[in-house]
């Protein structure tokens, strides 16, 4: 039975500051649980599991059992699914094996499931590396890490000063933007930094002076925009078409 | 000041049950409202606006000022923006007066951001026409709404029994698969149906039995699948960048 101190401790890793504090965070429900298990064992602090869960996963290690009701009282979710476990957060840098000639670059991505499902864009494209500005969202806000459907454990994701990063790397630096020169015009090769900025205000002044290319969805119908991590899909199916 | 039973009745039309009774939904927001007087003034029944919203937009018809506090009452959104429409729905039918050469249908597209995020798609790229299976998400929920960015006001979607609809016209059907064609393999005109399919099982047997192309955006990484929203953004774009 949880305790209510563990309750608390737990509900309290659904805020920002509290992740910070502790460097822990919440990763929950089967399929995400598992690959967690599968791809970073060495981060799970504690699994909480429904006897179901426990019995069908065979988990022989860092488990406690719990029910339903206890599972609702700590989940961020509206449907909670078997299980939740407190992770340790891992080091946020890049990989330095990966050929690392493409980069994503996020300048004040405020939306949490934008983030997460950029995340998992990059992960269906073979993108490695993910550069966020400071102000980019938590990459471990609960909400974040569901979006990813696992793909936050496989994918490098950074917060840096995004204009020394830029100008530390020597690569192409593409952004996108409502009048730059069309996508379809001619063809990319994935090698370069793609830049993409903020769902309200778009790419801030100071990195927009850093862009060798400025491109665009060309538009057919009337809509004043496209949502961030959708434009993100489709460029990034533009840099890897080839 | 609204009264207990006005705001009974708004609130009442943040579910689906009432909004059919009622044939109302409603419209949110500063931008999405002032879409709403300009696109389909005759679909309103009453705005309910804060003074600000109301000075700054010279409304002078079927308002009624109302304060922030009680805009919070009746607001479907954590953090309301100055307006609130309650607005009549309009016929859902297709617009026989387009090319209709090129229709997007949807497969019991379960959650709201998605269809919202599809609709402001399908108006990014010139559709002019989504039909959708009698079990996708209600186009009047508030959520998709709102993630339509005004959209909504400009497409026309419809209901139907997407079989029945998909035999009635004589033009390829496409449908998104994880093991189709690649969609990279050759150049497609926008003629015909594209079809997507619920988030968690795809396109459904009976409708797959109708499809003549089935067609799958390439995987470089190793996430599973992508969300369905910016599935259909990749595939559009492939369908109109010719």
């Amino acid at each position: 039975m949880l305790s209510k101190n563990r309750i608390k401790l737990i509900k309290s890793l659904h805020f920002k500051k509290f992740r910070d504090e502790s460097n822990l965070f919440l990763v929950e429900g089967e399929k995400m649980s598992l690959e967690l298990i599968r791809l970073k064992p060495e981060c799970i602090e504690q699994i909480y599991g429904t006897n179901e869960f426990i019995e069908e996963n065979k988990i022989i290690e860092k488990f406690e059992k719990i029910t339903e009701k206890e599972l609702s009282q700590i989940s961020t979710l509206k449907t909670p699914n078997k299980v939740l476990i407190v992770c340790k957060k891992w080091d946020l840098k890049e990989n330095i094996n990966s050929r690392n000639e493409f980069y994503l670059a996020l300048d004040e991505i405020q939306d949490p499931g934008n983030l997460g499902t950029i995340i998992r864009l990059a992960d269906w494209f073979g993108v490695k590396n993910i550069v966020c500005s400071k102000n980019t969202a938590d990459c471990f806000n609960p909400k974040v890490v569901q979006a990813t459907m696992g793909s936050i454990f496989r994918i490098n994701l950074m917060y840096q000063d995004l204009s020394k990063f830029i100008e530390s790397k020597n690569l192409p630096v593409y952004g996108a933007f409502l009048d730059g020169e069309s996508i379809y015009q001619k063809a990319r090769a994935p090698k370069g930094i793609l830049i993409l900025g903020n769902e309200g205000n778009g790419i801030s002044k100071e990195i927009e002076n850093l862009v060798s290319d400025k491109i665009t969805i060309p538009k057919f119908g009337e809509a004043e925009s496209l949502n961030v991590s959708v434009a993100t899909g489709i460029l990034l199916s533009e840099f890897f078409r080839n």
